[in-house]
């Protein structure tokens, strides 16, 4: 349900009464029942799904959406758009819910809606992010983020760390295993061996040593030769600027980036509304919206479910593979 | 006229007859003239302009195009699309015998084509590229480089240096120099009082702290804060991935970028032909295509001189303002 003074509660109850989505899978909300009555009265919609207890929702047969009750804050209490420390801690017990469910095998994929990075470290949780929190639920050492769209996709070396810490980061091992990872999840996707290319560091990819510590040789080159002796289809480093020019990356069907901002600025410059965040490399699948809370227009009926139903679809066609 | 083996003398040919460039202003191209007829003869194109003599150009009137012949590398010795270090000193030659004429009021401005960075370096030059080659003739510690183009226009405070140096090498006071720069130069391109938005260096902005140094809050906000008691229109720092969507951008007349993949890839992103690089903070005006030297095509009549041109209409506006 993601952070409940965000917009998730709205997106949840808009994608349960989605009929594609009905059709294709049984969505069921780990979140409040409390808190998803009154984001449906405040934006005048209903909430069409049963409401199931948290310690016996799975007994309940049926196809139906559901709303599997965790009661983890006071309904009352939530002020849509506020950082608190109360609906960090909730958005935590959603999600840790649901991923056990799945490690159980009890839900297929878990498709999260958005959290706030304040309000999760108010309330205590030492994860910058759903991603880096997934992992360590799942034991997962070896995840990574992807971004995806129907026009480009986008993987990351590394996300949620200052722009000083990215150089020294970087290590051939791991963007070898962020190159595998694509690769293995764009095939499920696209049901084809998918084409990579990798980012360069510097400007112009370190222009044969002028700028940088010669990164590209040094470390991801190593990596790129080593996914193609493996089989992977793999190419660069490519300087970045030229690299996610439409006439260039229309050649790839993944882009590998190296750091956060290197990715996200042309994903989301192209990708608004119907991008997916996917996280590679667990034991479960877990897609998820790629915008944020947008605390601005929290329980006023204004959110665009798209980015959701999007991150249902990629799930099934991950969990399908 | 760039690298002798790169696209630049092509396009030259192609800008000396552009009837709207003699109108508004009389070209002349810094170069050698035994190079220009080669590459006339091999594209199939004239050559459009009368050719003078490096040390007594100036006496000649008229507002005809004009080659001003440096003879500063033998024309048969040029290989199309191949690096050298004749070519990267020839290039030297033509830009800094350009601007000493502009510091001498000569000429009006300077615009440059496209030189090869690894040429340059080859040649014996010890900058990376034309915009500090050009400050340092010029005597200019203050400079910038602005990308420009009909829908964005791009600031830089750092451009030509590895990754891993960006973050230590943000000053407040470069920061404030950059965006008084960018908008003294966009008050003059477009005639109003531009409105600047600067980007955070960290993903989200740094997330209240949670990653990187609170480089936001110690180095960037203050030179904002700074440059708006100075009644510059300008906010910020903005997570770079949100600020560079068209619906966020359309707000701004330009962004001030960190590094150069900051900026650079949303601008190649969104304005590969029309883009034009312009150097700000100099005595003279200076301007130049955003494209490189693009060695697969030199010399084979394909070049488009699109960027070129803009760059000469860039330079015109900033020279009357």
């Amino acid at each position: 349900m993601g952070d409940p003074a965000g917009v998730g509660p709205e997106l949840c109850l808009r994608v349960l009464r989605n009929p594609e989505v009905q059709r294709r899978c049984r969505p069921l909300v780990f979140g409040d029942a409390g808190v998803l009555v009154r984001v449906a009265q405040a934006c005048g919609l209903g909430l069409p799904a049963c409401v199931l207890a948290a310690d016996e929702w799975w007994v309940e047969g049926g196809d139906q959406p559901a709303v599997v009750d965790l009661k983890s804050i006071n309904p009352g209490g939530v002020t849509p758009g506020r950082v608190s420390a109360e609906c960090g801690r909730a958005a935590v017990h959603y999600i840790s819910a649901a991923v056990e469910e799945a490690l159980k095998g009890r839900v297929a994929a878990v498709v999260t809606a958005p959290i706030h990075k304040q309000s999760l470290r108010v309330g205590g949780s030492p994860h910058p992010g759903h991603t880096e929190m997934i992992a360590e639920l799942t034991g997962s050492s070896r995840s990574c983020m992807l971004m995806a769209s129907p026009g480009l996709c986008v993987s990351f070396v590394t996300t949620h760390i200052g722009l000083a810490e990215v150089a020294g980061d970087l290590t051939t091992q791991r963007i070898e295993d962020v190159i595998e990872l694509t690769s293995e999840a764009l095939q499920k996707a696209l049901g084809k061996k998918p084409r990579l290319a990798v980012c360069a560091l510097n400007p112009h990819a370190g222009e044969g040593g002028l700028f940088g510590n010669r990164e590209e040789e040094r470390v991801i080159a190593p990596a790129i030769a080593r996914a193609k002796r493996d089989g992977i289809l793999v190419e660069g480093p490519f300087p970045a600027d030229s690299l996610f020019v439409p006439d260039h990356r229309r050649a790839y069907d993944g882009i590998v980036s190296l750091y956060h901002d290197q990715g996200q600025i042309p994903f989301k410059m192209q990708a608004f509304e119907d991008g997916v965040n996917i996280t590679l490399g667990l034991p479960i699948v877990r897609t998820s919206v790629s915008h944020g809370t947008a605390f601005d227009i929290a329980w006023q009926g204004k959110a665009n479910p798209r980015s959701l139903e999007q991150a249902i679809f990629w799930a099934l066609r991950l969990g399908e593979g």
